[in-house]
């Protein structure tokens, strides 16, 4: 069972969520991916659970909650994938992650035999998904949480495209060195790429080096790379590159193309 | 084994203590309630965990430290309950838990030949705490720790009072999204409540909806709801709420009651 | 399984770790002594480590990552010590605590095929130290992961120097309550100690109450005391130690010695 969420780390409704998975399940394994989302950003979750789902083992069961619509009619989603098991809202969260296992069969989880009596309006997390995961934890089959559906909300991330002689990409993530995560994949790239990048961020220029790793360059300087997730990543050697550069997330950044065997293939 | 403390997420004083559990007893599962804790706020304390304990499986024990008097005189606890076993220090932090799961024995914790050979001054979360808590989930009595006692230190959690047209009551957590949770229950008011609130904040006035879900108003938009935990909460859709109002733990709010529906029972 | 980073509390990437682990060995249990040392603080670290590994039981294996120079011809060290195995890189942060735990083995991880297909250049944590610490706890030896070794990168720890009067020590840690940790150890002193310390901090000084535990003094005085690791700490009752003092982390402390029961023995 593997927790994914915006509620902060150590928030006392992730402990809340685990309670409620162990009163039905007590032997169950527990794992936090991660409950660093920033708050509600959906975008940022269906990345990164994107990236991330594929290192953990088969059967995993994933209970995702970045969930700003709670208690609105969206719905909340039991989808089988190839691998896995995903819970979690009908807002475009697991989209991504699911599309790349492939789907299976999606339920709506609505039958309230297996829901407790009850539920908040504002915490489906708890109410909702662990309390169900627990359940499939213990061989319950998702067809018992409610009909099967055909279409769920998709989200796209977002992708770089090449304007003007340039490619805009965006930050979908900064990690707690300060790391700027891009959408712009090392495969997007033929082989051969220049060692250096010209890149635009908020109005500033800088030529960057692209190394292979942090320690290639100087304490303090800035570089660029191909992270663990393949994306292009700007950095600071020991230092924070968001404080470097200024950037948040959501930021857009562009890359110069001054040699063709940069451009996206 | 539950872990609820004030050490701040990721601490490595929850490391010892999980080190010096699985030394007892390698095969329990430790899950973390919470560690997020406001530093010493014993009150605060008391309140989520007389919220939250009853979300685990019977059996449980919970480990609770939030112990500004490590070191004095104060005691060390370890009560059995109908259904948990709570250990922490005779402040007040377990009090309300212990009435509402209703208390069977207290004992105090002071047999020398279940302690550590050396106690730190600062630290019985890691040498007195945990190292029984491991003791007593190999099955251990609680009644080999110390004498049974018949007296704790009691804590009356705030409750609202009515005041000249208004109901006052207190803010007690202020969760990861800034969300403002007070003391103010859903069952304390009838059936029918207004669809709005009036409610003053540091000399400011503010009319509310009263909504079930967030996603009811406006993104940024100020609600009030009764939340998780069934009480008046004010947040902002996809915002923060402490921001918004400049509101921190432990501050004051007033309602006013200009209907009489929205009387405190 | 111990996991002990800088990569910050609730991080994504402590996630996927724990997901290769369980992959490998889905019944392992996992454990976080912390993921907040100061990001690519070595010294902390290797201070930290070994203040606490001996809590854990005998046989655990420690996956240790606190890595600036990864991707460069650092090796990856798994050593095996009298009661534990180390894994992680060669830059010191091992180094305290297996020299006091004592080695038995060091190998330089470098055999292929116990190693993944594809290691990120930025992310060993993940693909090397991660990976073979579940193939280790499924029995593989150590000796299976590359040539046994015999000089590993040394660190040694600040020690306290005595220098015209005074003893100069380091802060070498603060913890989530603003408490000042430093490297000046309780078995330094002769039994008897005075009861008051005379501090430079900065440039200012202070003369502070050397007590047994926080409580001793008022609520917001300063104080000192030695902590749970044997350590001589700053602290404030009920408050933060660091702010009252403006002191942070490789800050440099002076104790004055005016008796001589207090001198270094």
């Amino acid at each position: 069972m593997v927790l994914f969420t915006d509620f902060g780390e150590g928030s006392i409704y992730v402990g809340e969520m685990k309670g409620v998975i162990l009163k039905v399940n007590p032997s169950r394994t527990i794992v936090d991916l991660t409950h660093n989302i920033h708050p509600q950003n959906v975008l940022q979750g269906a990345f990164l659970l994107k990236e991330t789902f594929h290192f953990f083992p088969r059967g995993s069961i994933f209970v995702c909650v970045v969930d700003p619509g709670v208690g609105s009619t969206r719905k909340g989603l039991a989808i089988e994938t190839r691998n896995f098991i995903f819970l979690g809202p009908d807002n475009g969260l697991l989209f991504p992650a699911v599309c790349e296992d492939r789907v299976n069969r999606v339920v709506s989880i609505e039958n309230k035999a297996q829901l407790p009596e009850k539920i908040s309006s504002t915490f489906h997390g708890r109410d909702v998904f662990a309390h169900v995961a627990a359940k499939l934890s213990k061989g319950l089959d998702i067809g018992e949480l409610g009909p099967v559906i055909h279409k769920i909300k998709d989200l796209d991330l977002p992708t770089p495209r090449v304007e003007g002689g340039k490619i805009v990409c965006t930050v979908l993530f900064i990690d707690s060195f300060g790391n700027i995560i891009t959408n712009l994949k090392r495969s997007g790239f033929r082989e051969e790429l220049s060692r250096s990048l010209k890149i635009s961020i908020g109005g500033s220029c800088y030529t960057l080096p692209l190394v292979n790793s942090y320690h290639e360059v100087k304490e303090n300087q800035p570089l660029t790379l191909f992270d663990s997730f393949g994306c292009l990543e700007l950095s600071v050697n020991r230092g924070s590159a968001s404080e470097y550069f200024g950037v948040k997330c959501g930021d857009v950044i562009s890359i110069m193309l001054d040699k063709e065997k940069n451009l996206i293939s």
